[in-house]
């Protein structure tokens, strides 16, 4: 398949202090992204068309079809229509068993299950993260990682309007960055080149441009991240599912500034230990 | 049931300009909802446990369960586990068509679709948009719905992490407002808040907070609303969707500016034909 646009440049009628023009700006693009393990779809999501081998991995892995990258044989995009047909083979192993699993459940949504039994689905228990592989993290830590974030957002910078997620790794700084008009898909692009990249969660911190909702905590837990830090305000149900990781969560993190909602003791005294 | 809580205080440690404090932080409430019909859920969103009503009526017209407010009978919130089980009472021809439905395609995910049929299925054409009930729009009717916005999003002001959505009629001002956590959310919401209320899309404009996103353009055209007003900007599938629709789509709408990106001829001259 041939390389697909990210973005498009179109045309508009801006009014800026009451003054009126023609002009054009450039937007990202939007398409329908599916992934199929053996020839059915699991699901369907609005995606940019970018980093769709990662996007395949992150997935299978958040969704529990995959427990590590190997077990990922191949993965192949391919149009569709109006979209894109990830088509991602597995082991045999591990192809048996989302075989065995599809026919235990006849799928998530509308196949017949109950609001109880649907919920619990929805609901699944969180992975304990492992001790982080660096150390504690300090607040200059914090302050590069979403800087060098913010720097590395090209398709950000172009359109203003992409999520983007990255993996910082202290001392050695940003090592990967993954953007997407959904922050649930940046953060699976994320998770899938930071497994192939053969690096593990544990070994640095998710930093991300969004607010934290539980989904996003879970995707972290499942990569092993034991420290997630975003630009804006978790959730409630957020914290709680972070706290039952055991993951240090930091949010509203602008400039030197960021509060801290669990796992304070990952980060360097002062923060920890020395509270006002 | 009992009001659900929206909001939680959750205790935090925050640095700002490198000084050290404990204090707490008021965060959303989210939680799993989920929608059932005839005792089969159709799926969960992760959502604020407000306005459960609303949410239950402008779903079930987006997703073209139901095609008008008369076919819900009753909706009933349950408690179920960690979440909200929304049961809905659909009339008789209205079940029996869904249940029709539901025996045709075994659901939307991960029940044996291939790729090209689930592209097909999340790429659904588009309604066309009446004319506008109200005329012509002008840059201060914009203005005015943005900043009636702001101040009606209570829950945002003091989470400053969720979403809001509201239904703008010139001459009468805001008349409806709903937030969430996830922006497609507080739209469905205030979808059924617009019905319940015995309004009509073609009443109004839709003034959203988050960016736009083509689900966010087929939900305004499914309620019929022929102006969609965002605070940040539109992807390019958003674009081409409106166009399709024939929508006004309003973007970057902040203070007295804004872009056009889609029906400039709903805008009174000065914007539509009087372009520098």
């Amino acid at each position: 398949m041939s390389a697909l646009k990210t973005t498009a440049t179109v045309p508009e009628i801006a009014s800026r202090n009451g003054v009126v023009r023609s002009g054009s700006r450039v937007v990202p693009e939007e398409m329908p992204i599916a992934f199929s393990y053996r020839g059915s779809t699991h699901a369907v999501m609005m995606a940019t068309p970018a980093d769709l081998e990662d996007f395949a991995f992150g997935f299978s892995l958040a969704e529990g079809i995959i427990v590590s990258p190997d077990d990922i044989i191949a993965v192949e995009p391919i149009e569709a229509g109006a979209g894109i047909d990830v088509q991602v083979t597995l082991r045999d192993v591990t192809a048996e068993a989302l075989t065995a699993r599809r026919r235990r459940m006849a799928g998530p949504v509308g196949c017949g299950l109950c609001g109880i039994e649907s919920i619990e689905q929805a609901s699944r228990p969180v992975p304990r993260v492992a001790a982080s592989g660096f150390g504690l993290i300090t607040p200059s830590d914090i302050e590069e990682a979403m800087a060098a974030l913010g720097r590395a957002q090209l398709l950000n910078r172009e359109t203003h309007a992409v999520h983007g997620a990255g993996f910082f790794v202290p001392g050695e700084g940003l090592i990967a960055l993954r953007e997407d008009v959904g922050r649930h898909n940046a953060l699976d692009k994320l998770i899938g080149a930071v497994l192939r990249a053969g690096r593990k969660g544990e070994e640095g911190a998710v930093v991300v441009t969004s607010r934290l909702s539980v989904e996003m905590v879970q995707k972290a837990a499942i990569l092993g991240a034991s420290v997630l830090v975003a630009i804006s305000a978790p959730t409630a149900l957020a914290i709680r599912t972070a706290e039952e990781a055991g993951m240090t969560m930091i949010g509203i993190a602008r400039g030197q500034d960021f509060e801290v909602f669990t796992g304070p003791e990952r980060i360097v005294a002062g923060v920890a230990s020395n509270v006002a």
